[in-house]
């Protein structure tokens, strides 16, 4: 999508056709920056310290992780080592493990000499792949939102809730959730998206805020409190959410505070919609809430928060007393009961077991 | 309660035996500091500004305000322009309405050689009266963590999940949603506290993480997501709330993000309890999400956060991209259907309307 009008991907191959360029998705919305990857462990440490983040885009840039450690070293016993280190970077989106297996897949049976080749094709198509799914999700969801379009009054705009980001900066390109709002929007119809601000991290103040701004689509930052509050009053329509793993129960495993959205959305009547690429669900996991690993991720998250101060510098301050603990659970699991339905690239389906492996029998045969 | 040690109150008459001192709660956590209120603007200001919030302390604060006003000016002109002064601070906690009542029959009928000491009289009345009334909540709670208390197995703690601060900070002492548990805590049942950060002014992270630190509470930080999570999987018993304004209904009008607690606790299953003073409530107000007045307070509570950097300083940063749109409501109403019960200085009443007009016939007789 548009960063200061020119279309913009969140992952790229360098001119020098091997090295990897990624945003450094920790500076903004403050500061553009990009980072450029060329060895396994600097991949791994952007996976790691989320200078990218997003279920798609860990898979893309763990892809090319495998390429980089084959430049150094194309042997099995390296593959496995690059596969180790990557799969133990981020526990909870499963993108990254089906990314790593699709690699190894690629190279695995090849001699030595072709692999690094194999692995940049795989890797490319990966991306390639990524792009054509959100944009096929975008169509799948977009008659939902012409649907609330077609029941408002000349000057009222569709109001779309979502939570953290399932955006571009998610993925390659035009992103899971915002596939659908960006669609909708390129197409004339009134969007206008509450973001919640998503904290620990606030990805959705940083980043959905700032992509949705790029792109000229209207919204509104709000406090991850504010949503029950807004669909209460009638000021929300649909929401419309990523996720990082979904279960084959249909279970939906998201950014902690999704399920809170998800009860609101319940609570008063409003659809409550899951935006996926097929690659995000984990047809071994049969049920989402008891066996989704959820990853805990360090006290400063919460305890501190960083941002730009007035004379322009970027800060972190600290927001609780000194010494006092602080857990940071970094998903939750929203249960399939309450999910109207999953956007997927082969259409709107039902969160059940049923539905799923009906639209992916593919995927769903491999996981026996 | 103790800070450092010492009982300390929220609100207080200095030694001159006129000015009023209460905690500046916009420099906690970092910093202890106390402010000196000896005018009605002084007053207004320390309301409005939030250098002290929660609904009694609201109260109090207002009354005291009436009573530096009346020090001016004791005529019927000046009670009533005190009066329009206060009530227009802030709109949804029915307390202040309440206390400026209070006040206002306290004085009125008086000739004005007695007024001031008349209103100093029936302010420290409100005050000591928030007192017995907060520890009679105590009282009144202190049954419900006992009987989950028996139930744990040796080592296991209680632990109950709470929002926004209604702590000592937001009464002027012992607190209401607090008041059962430090008197469970002082009873010795181990209690843990899930306290929400709260956003956007992270009064959990930043108030009542520090009384409960102050007073040696064992009490873990979260973000506001993170409730529903806690809750599906067995890491909370029971949620205790205070509330800025009941209605005759039963709702429950308090800090933005109550309802999705209450959401959570009824998915799971668990009890979910409002502790209030009856002045809290409102018998003039049917029904709450439709009549309470939301607050919609400013968009930099959202866009930025204020805490103390690396060296010492309290710093403010900016979360969100430039001149992104922000909104900014303050509270939410969570429906009565949701409340496992009233925690009020007589007692566990339902969340109803004959529930609470049997409780306290006086004031819903008086509304009538």
């Amino acid at each position: 999508m548009n960063v200061d009008g020119k279309p913009t991907r969140s992952i790229w191959l360098e001119p020098d056709g091997w090295s990897v360029g990624v945003i450094d998705q920790t500076a903004l919305p403050h500061r553009f920056a990009t980072a450029r990857l060329s060895t396994l462990d600097e991949a791994a440490h952007a996976i790691r310290a989320m200078l990218i983040r997003g279920a798609p885009l860990i898979g893309a840039t763990a892809a090319y992780g495998i390429c980089l450690a084959l430049r150094a070293d194309a042997s099995d016993a390296a593959l496995d080592r690059a596969y180790a280190t990557l799969i133990a970077t981020r526990p909870t989106a499963i993108n990254l493990r089906w990314a790593l297996d699709e690699m190894t897949a690629a190279v695995r049976n090849r001699p030595r000499t072709e692999r690094i080749a194999a692995a940049y094709r795989r890797a490319g198509e990966i991306c390639e792949q990524d792009v054509a799914i959100n944009t096929a999700i975008g169509r799948s969801g977009l008659p939902l939102i012409e649907a609330i379009a077609r029941r408002k009054k000349a000057g009222e705009r569709v109001n779309v809730l979502t939570h953290c980001n399932a955006g571009w900066l998610a993925a390659v390109d035009v992103g899971t959730a915002t596939a659908p709002i960006y669609l909708a929007h390129d197409n004339g119809i009134a969007v206008h998206v509450f973001a919640d601000e998503t904290r620990p991290r606030n990805q959705g103040a940083s980043l959905t805020a700032w992509e949705l701004g790029q792109h000229g689509v209207p919204h509104t930052v709000i406090a991850d409190n504010t949503g029950g509050h807004l669909m209460q009053h009638g000021l929300v329509d649909i929401v419309i959410v990523g996720t990082d793993r979904v279960a084959a129960n249909g279970d939906v495993c998201n950014k902690i505070g999704t399920y809170l959205k998800a009860l609101a959305a319940r609570d008063n009547k409003l659809p409550f919609y899951v935006a996926l690429p097929s690659p995000t669900i984990d047809f071994t996991v049969a049920n989402g809430i008891a066996e989704i690993p959820i990853e805990e991720r360090g006290a400063d998250e919460v305890a501190t928060m960083t941002g730009r101060a007035a004379d322009g510098r970027i800060e972190t301050v600290r927001v609780v007393p000194e010494h006092t603990p602080v857990a940071n659970y970094a998903f939750d699991v929203t249960p399939a009961r309450l999910v109207t339905g999953l956007i997927t690239e082969r259409g709107v389906i039902a969160a059940s077991r049923a539905a799923l492996a009906g639209a992916f029998p593919d995927r769903a045969g491999a996981a026996q």
